[in-house]
């Protein structure tokens, strides 16, 4: 039986004459794209120049909302706000990214929270629960891209979306199932081999392997492939040269 | 034969914690509303909060874009960005405050310029045009907010779009049906009762009085209505009491 | 023995075309200016005249830096931040003010921090003694303006620098001496009367009144005078009549 | 005699996590840095370590302070502001610089406007009037770096600033000694026999070769060298050792 992975890649980081990463490169080697909203990075320049390289390139494209942080690039941990404040926000990039996609004929097919909001929102419920409320109100059929193990995508599936299980080739995972914390020693997986080893296991074997030795049961639907990195793309070509060589395909989830 | 004409105000132009004007006293007073979209002024919560203030209170909702001038509040004159990234940004702000309205039950349903992006415009046909098809791209059933005798006019009316020309009741005008520059004495009317009297003549004589003499035919289907000066709220109340009472009708153009 | 108080207020708020509060007004009223150094609110041009007007009165200017965020208005509680960057972030907006204000001819007197880091700082020892470091890295002759019973007023202390008190008319007070929380009820006075004696007690008696029953010793320098809430200037001025009438001397800390 | 130039690049224009250029390399190569204020790019963190690096390396600093416009890299042309206002954003800029380089050890040497704000100066009399007004409030021992031939060279010689002739290598000059605007044919040069060429007949023979066959007297201090194009490190290496090798000494102008 074939076995099937997403590529996913988050993009249209760039902002006015500041450019993150190289967009066009890796819309060659993903099949899905979570493009900022311009509340962390891209605006609506960049939003639009991104859409189209998507579509011509045949990749899906989604929203990658953020706490309204250009300055910390979404990655400062923001509280405090009222909530439904927040909620609009989310509302706003959704649907702004939504419009933009339709207007290039390329229909937008997915949510996924980014930095801080994200890693705040998968341990905390209530925020998860906006996250969820804000991507429904937009529109109820959009897949909610989320880590397993986590509160949005507990919370994504209570309200009834449908939910796109995202995997990691290059972190390590908590017997909680949970990514283990940057700041943690062995976080990050450096060995490419490893690396690899864990996307099969994920993929092919349906089992996360944890730091504490469990294997915890997953159904991967999207592997995160970093863009932003020093050498973004040869790793990305490397890994998607591998999975197919070891016989997973490669196809957007939506 | 009874005269109606549309009183719109630029509203929404909060933004976080600041503060602008009195949107809610103004929305009982007119009948159109534009609203800022985040690039002079204005944020998600603000476009959703007046929006549904003026849902519910009937009062019709159009975009205000402008340059991308939080810091200027849209009123520096910007030039030397590329064409095509104008009307992308101006895309963004038609397209994000429709999804806004749209999601709120209300839909939008005009366009009007803001601060020295509208005075730009009507004056250069390049940029008229730019903003006109930025509209049209988004939905041609909008309608767009001109003063008459500019190049936004002739634009919109030359792209097929429904165009809603909109007078100044405390400005005058030059014989080329242009406003008088604010920078040269007798650019505004200070005289209540001179001011209502240019209005009176617009709607129900459909002639502008141009400061040389002239009268210029006009087919006035909206009354601007500042919101954000000292006493703005009671000098509209006045105008549209008087108006009334002179048996203009006073409904929204959309 | 006559007692003697420094009024402080918040200002310099504006930004742009966003006008906050009546700066001009408040300046006729207080002893003490605390103004927004750009990064919650403030502009250079809003910095200058803040200052400028001050001088004219012979009120005291100080920075009050915050964390950046101009849309949440430093409000927003805000972590993740590389400790130096923020200590950097500090540092830019102490230095920016004292040198407009040298420029000006009316040198800086202290620092304040505002919103969100303050609230935080003044409970977290690390973020305490960060913000500490960023003002004695300017100018260790600069005062630090803190509450009492706080980790900020500990830092400050320990850090040689000299420490202004700092007390507020409609707040209680906990038993150990921190602020009541705005969430909780009873955490904001809401009599004149009422708010006026736990003034007089502190300024005369030296002692705060704790929600308690408590009696804790203090050394009040200045008070805390709102200027952004509706009415701020009359309450100012009704405040400083009362004091006044009272027997208490208004007059700069620094 | 040995012919002595000195060798300025922008930096310091990241801003946050958007990174531009690979300024520790420029710093290798170069004599001058101008750094970035905050307005068309840095941040006071970038502002910090880039002063920092140019210290440890022996380069002078100065401040390269532009319209307020993070968008657009001030690199739009912006009109209509108050003149005062401009020129205390300038004189911000210029302070908060220098603050910073004081703070640091590493006091500051000049100013060179960035930008559109540097391009408009260049062919207008009162807002060259206006640039130079702004560093002589902050500190008339500043250099101001300027083009030969414009306005703002003559501006800042009439008010008694010393003034640093700056040159480039890569830019043809028209006959009234100004760059020959990019949208022309010939604007730049791209061989770099001819571009070495130019730079040692102003340096050596003291004579800008215009485009029309001229040869314009020069006292030039500085060559610009760019920092933000691909390779941009590679060809400022490539031209300091052809200086070298041609017998011009590299050495700060200030």
């Amino acid at each position: 039986m074939t076995r099937t992975i997403d590529l996913n890649c988050d993009m249209g980081e760039s902002f006015g004459a500041f450019t993150v990463g190289d967009d066009a490169a890796m819309l060659d080697l993903v099949t899905t794209a979570n493009i900022a909203c311009g509340f962390h990075a891209g605006d609506p320049v960049v939003m639009r120049r991104t859409i189209r390289m998507a579509r011509d390139r045949g990749v899906s494209v989604g929203a990658h909302p953020s706490f309204a942080d250009l300055y910390g690039f979404g990655r400062r941990r923001i509280s405090g706000e009222r909530p439904e404040d927040l909620e609009t926000q989310l509302v706003f990039q959704i649907l702004a990214m939504q419009g933009m996609a339709a207007l290039e004929g390329h229909p937008m097919t997915h949510v996924k929270t980014h930095g801080a909001l994200g890693n705040m929102a998968a341990v905390d419920p209530d925020l998860a629960a906006l996250c969820v409320r804000a991507v429904k109100a937009v529109d109820p059929g959009l897949v909610y891209v989320s880590l397993p193990y986590s509160e949005t995508y507990a919370a994504a599936e209570r309200a009834g979306l449908r939910v796109a299980c995202e995997i990691y080739a290059d972190r390590t995972y908590t017997d909680a199932g949970e990514l283990t914390p940057r700041a943690l020693p062995g976080a990050v997986i450096h060995d490419p081999r490893q690396s690899l080893d864990q996307v099969l296991e994920m993929v092919v074997n349906r089992h996360i392997p944890t730091t504490g030795g469990k294997r915890l049961p997953v159904d991967p639907a999207t592997l995160c492939v970093h863009g932003d990195t020093p050498g973004a793309v040869d790793m990305a070509r490397t890994l998607r040269t591998a999975l197919t060589e070891n016989g997973i395909a490669i196809a957007p989830f939506a």
